[in-house]
């Protein structure tokens, strides 16, 4: 076991703190990461607020973690060490089911090993990136491009394969219409992984107010749907609305925003149920679908292709001990557009 | 205009009595039908009692209509006088939306002209199959191929549709497990359709009340979904679920019924909003969508399908009079599975 830094909530809804926490030896087929950024993503102030309950605590937050491979266990074959590499939303899965054999580990059948706030096969707490080193199997990291730097990086490891993910299994790519509803920390690398996949891309946001940012990253429209005329002039408009919003929306508002066959996807959720008439899916032969991040292979795939088109994601660096400003300002929407802890402050 | 017999609500909520009715000249496109069988749909019911506002009174329902070309215009070229041909929910549409040129008419930009409770492109109210003759352009009848009894073939103008349209959208066939939900008028022909295609299938019902009826059109397994222990064993089984039925489900129950990747398609659906939550999407990358009828190319398809594999709708034959009385029993689910009315005794 080392001891290694870290920036921990210590219980429940209680501010992070520097703290230190064990990692474990370098297995046979673990690596060991110098970590060098981490993402402040919108679940990791639930988590570490207990908005989902049952939490685990002391909780080290952290699913977007980029660094470098300091060590390697006798076993491994993929890295070696100075390599560049990023983990994301999970750490390990059965590795055995129908999912797990196609790349789609966030869907194991026996669910998959979050990267913090959940418990390794061995029954112990996992602890995420706000932490100066992270031992992971090789398995569950994944290569960071040369080109592409290691705190722009960062975010795509959830923000980035969040929206990737669902872009690319509803087909959005030349000759789509593509919405994407919300342009914070998901929305905007849904407009610019979007726009490089050569769809039209409209920005669905509340105002204007960030309408220069959205057409800098690849928006082709931008419009306020609190204006009701929005909704109007885009009736029956999109192939592809993917949602980042945790607000609930009024879905028969949005799906009356797709031609037949189009499909809304929410990547963000409100946690409580939401209602809709089925008239406004059965109108259309519409689809009303959601999607959780991405497998491995596909979040390399995602990787290599921000990389190809020379992307990051648009980040505010911070200190670690600005933690808990940061949770404040995510929670009023005032970070444009993802937080990264240089966890060299830690 | 030739007065022909019919059997017509003369206002919202009142019983259906013989009355005549005005069909237009045969046009340049156009057919004659003689009415020889016309189904009773649920949403017959639902609109002569004006569940859905707005109905157009006095209203002739029906549209699983089948019958027998009596005199073409001068422009048909595609049926001659004899020819066996069926009528489903429409009777026109725009005929140059991006849907009407792929043959999904019934998604028409512009609306479709349905077969009754509409008006048609020269203002005129249309009357449906509670007749004895229908005039029709001739693009918007299906041929009835021989070996497939009229009766028989009624239902499938509809019902039939409604079902097969969705199971080959969302690939049913072999390898599939394919859940049906309702075993009434539309789910009979689901489980029909979804076993000659090569699917697994199952019926969930209620109760095993119409268990042996399920599995003699082709369903393998059966289950009551008033049973609890039935939500627990079939978690995570199916990729495809139609649900046939028009009270409001428990989604999140039925949607951990489906595998990753699954799709829970509504083609019956309740009047109020529905509820849920929509982690039960997010999930597994699951998918609630909704699809009405078809268009005429896969009616068609359809049609041919049945025939090809040797059967119909499961039927009871009555005499024009009885309608009132079986509105009452189809509102009571005390149909196995469809009333047809002979039109020769209207």
């Amino acid at each position: 076991m080392t001891t290694v830094a870290a920036y921990a909530a210590p219980a429940a809804k209680a501010p992070l703190e520097r703290t230190t926490i064990e990692r474990r030896p370098v297995g046979e087929f673990d690596i060991l990461i110098d970590i060098k950024f981490a993402g402040i993503c919108h679940s990791d102030i639930h988590q570490a607020r207990d908005g989902w309950g049952e939490g685990i605590f002391p909780m080290v937050p952290g699913h977007e973690i980029a660094g470098v491979v300091s060590e390697v266990g006798p076993g491994v074959t993929k890295y070696a060490v100075g390599d560049r590499v990023g983990v994301g939303c999970f750490v390990d899965s059965c590795r055995e089911c129908e999912y797990c054999e196609q790349g789609l580990e966030q869907y194991c059948a026996k669910g998959m090993t979050a990267t913090y706030n959940a418990l390794d096969k061995d029954g112990e707490p996992t602890y995420g990136g706000y932490s100066t080193h992270l031992v992971v199997d090789e398995n569950y990291a994944v290569r960071i491009p040369e080109g592409l730097a290691l705190d722009v990086a960062a975010p795509l490891l959830c923000a980035g394969i969040t929206l990737y993910s669902p872009l690319r299994h509803w087909n959005a790519g030349p000759g789509k219409k593509v919405a994407i509803v919300g342009l914070g920390g998901l929305g905007h690398m849904g407009v610019k992984i979007a726009a490089a996949l050569g769809a039209e891309v409209t920005v669905l946001s509340q105002s204007l107010s960030k309408q220069d940012d959205g057409l800098k990253f690849g928006a082709d429209h931008y419009y306020a749907t609190g204006d009701p005329k929005t909704f109007q002039e885009l009736a029956g408009t999109f192939d592809l609305i993917v949602s980042t919003v945790s607000a609930p929306l009024d879905f028969g508002a949005y799906l009356s925003l797709l031609k037949t066959d189009g499909a809304l996807v929410n990547v963000g959720a409100p946690e409580e149920p939401v209602s809709m008439n089925l008239f406004s899916l059965i109108g259309g032969r519409k689809t009303l679908a959601g999607s959780a991040i991405g497998g491995i292979p596909e979040t390399q795939e995602m990787l290599d292709f921000c990389a190809e088109h020379g992307f990051g994601a648009e980040i505010e660096l911070i200190r670690a001990e600005q933690v808990n400003e940061a949770y404040e300002r995510v929670l009023a929407s005032d970070v444009r557009y993802r937080f990264v802890i240089d966890t060299a402050t830690i």
